[in-house]
């Protein structure tokens, strides 16, 4: 491409956004965090699409794994559809939108709200409808995003739900940790700026596998994601486990797989993973800090060392994207302008 | 094939387990539906994995539209990976399992119990441990499933809940509707048992796009992986509503795309899906009852007239079974022999 992309600038500007949501976004975080405390809910509901339900996907693990909470994603369509909501009186009801306009989005926070919940927004937008609609908003500060497909408003939904778990939990450590992300994620975009060399390798690829496990299951999605709005290629995310459920069968000679697997515990399965990988004769893309991963797989995208895996999705997912890119150019594509696609999706 | 297949056998069992479930299954249906009343749980949280995992996501339409319950799907992985278990003590936990042998299943009902949540669980082996787990348990009745991917314990899995939703609703409309259905599945399995000649014209496709919305979004979930299971291609399921938020853009000239479409609400959107998937010039295969969808679509499934729609995930993923079926032998492979599959998946 002659000039940078709306794409790829906005991947760029990723580690300035969490700085900005680090020192801007402290506030409305801890009056959420505040409101949740108080209120105590029995449990969590998240509606989203797109990115941000890959986004919700990863708030499932961390208030879970953090902040003992039982996430569930909502259905949207059981409100739209069939106008049936279901009781959510007790629950935390998180709404996540970029823009904050969709409507069966807003429509499940109003109801929410209606039952008594406690109704939280995580938008781009402080005067969208889904605000509104919600007693707490946690603004993006992610700057207006150009590109069609998300990077950096996905990757400020992830960081503003690390920071809540953290304001909950009040655990010192993590609040450490979320101060040197930004720093990491410069650093995971900076070492791999180009990756044409190995996109190119992948040029006859119509298709991917994207595993990820635990934390890094929403970036398994998230990157296949990324990959089918800007190279239109069939990109399938799975979790390891579901993987040897049943579709492991599909994974035949020189079938392109990505394999995120950052150090932490989901590491325990990945290097039986890669011999089954290898005994069907894969071709792997492999994203990770690890030596002993990397050394094994054919394209490599490495991520910057000492990680907390807890965090390791935001940082991830920025190489992710940018492999997503340099696909989209080796296969002729230009990331900025996907068919058939629009910033704002006015789902009902 | 010179013989019937287990996978072929065993879809036609369907309509039979169906009335052995209505029969000799109600007396388990209404003491699990007696502990939930007694119970009333703030939320629902179901833990699956593979077909049941989409028997699921039936089970969280019907008991969100029928019986206001919210209803989660579990991350099994964040008890047996990071050892943490998030607050479960208000909700009725359900384990869904053919074997009722997964650990990680298992393990997220033994945690359930130990906090105070009321258990259930969904297996066809009322002797596995994960009945062992459960305060209540649903025997789906299936017999013996022989061939590797799931038909009959699936759909037993769907009509279950069903029972379970109707016995907690007391709707006597939808208690006739269920009495009805082993019939319609007759139907529906008998007017589609041979589709070796329109999966034929599919025999060179490599790649399936899913879709399914509302109630039949499991469905959606399911056709994908009989394809994926018996023809090692790419299938991958979508409600169309997230497919309009992005992956749209992967669909062009030629794209086989699979459209569950019985009548109910969901149809509204279809003209308009139809229309996209017509300029786009995909080929499209329809699962419907509906001459005005069939008449637009390349390939024909046709469902029988009056099915309920709450009930036609039940009844429309029957001719989707036999689909993949067809479509593996058109594609030279034995749907009794998936590669690299094993029946019980010990996932840990």
């Amino acid at each position: 491409m002659t000039e940078p992309s709306h794409f790829l600038r906005e991947i760029a500007e990723q580690p300035a956004v969490f700085e900005r949501l680090l020192s801007e976004g402290k506030e409305s975080v801890e009056r959420a965090a505040a409101a949740i405390r108080e209120f105590a809910p029995e449990w969590v509901l998240i509606a989203a699409r797109g990115s941000s339900d890959n986004a919700a996907r990863y708030g499932q693990y961390l208030l879970g794994a953090h902040n003992r909470l039982g996430v569930g994603l909502a259905v949207p369509s059981l409100l739209s559809l069939y106008g049936a909501a279901p009781n959510m009186k007790r629950a935390l009801v998180i709404g996540i939108s970029q823009s904050g306009q969709s409507p069966d989005i807003v429509g499940v926070l109003e109801e929410a709200k209606r039952q008594g919940a406690l109704t939280l927004a995580l938008t781009n937008d402080p005067g969208s409808p889904l605000a509104g609609a919600s007693r707490c908003t946690i603004p993006l500060l992610a700057g207006e995003e150009k590109a069609v497909a998300a990077t950096k408003t996905y990757t400020a939904e992830l960081f503003a739900l690390a920071m809540l778990s953290t304001a909950l939990s009040g655990n010192a450590q993590h609040q450490a940790e979320l101060g040197a992300t930004p720093e990491l994620m410069r650093r995971a975009i900076q070492q791999n700026r180009d990756l044409s060399a190995p996109a190119r390798e992948f040029a006859d690829a119509q298709k991917f596998v994207v595993l990820g496990r635990g934390f890094n299951y929403a970036t398994a999605f998230e990157v296949a994601l990324k990959i089918k709005e800007t190279s239109y290629l069939i990109a399938e995310p799975y979790s390891v486990a579901d993987l040897l459920h049943g579709p492991v069968a599909m994974i035949d000679r020189d079938f392109p797989v990505i394999l995120v697997a950052p150090s932490g515990e989901t590491l325990r399965d990945v290097p039986k993973l890669l011999d089954l990988l290898s005994d069907r004769g894969a071709r792997v893309v492999g994203i990770s800090d690890r030596d002993d991963v990397l050394s094994r797989t054919q394209a490599r995208i490495r991520l910057p060392a000492n990680m907390p895996e807890w965090l390791s999705p935001i940082v991830a997912v920025g190489p992710g994207q940018l492999w997503a890119g340099a696909l989209a150019t080796a296969h002729g594509q230009n990331p900025d302008k996907p068919r058939g696609l629009s910033k704002v999706t006015l789902t009902t």
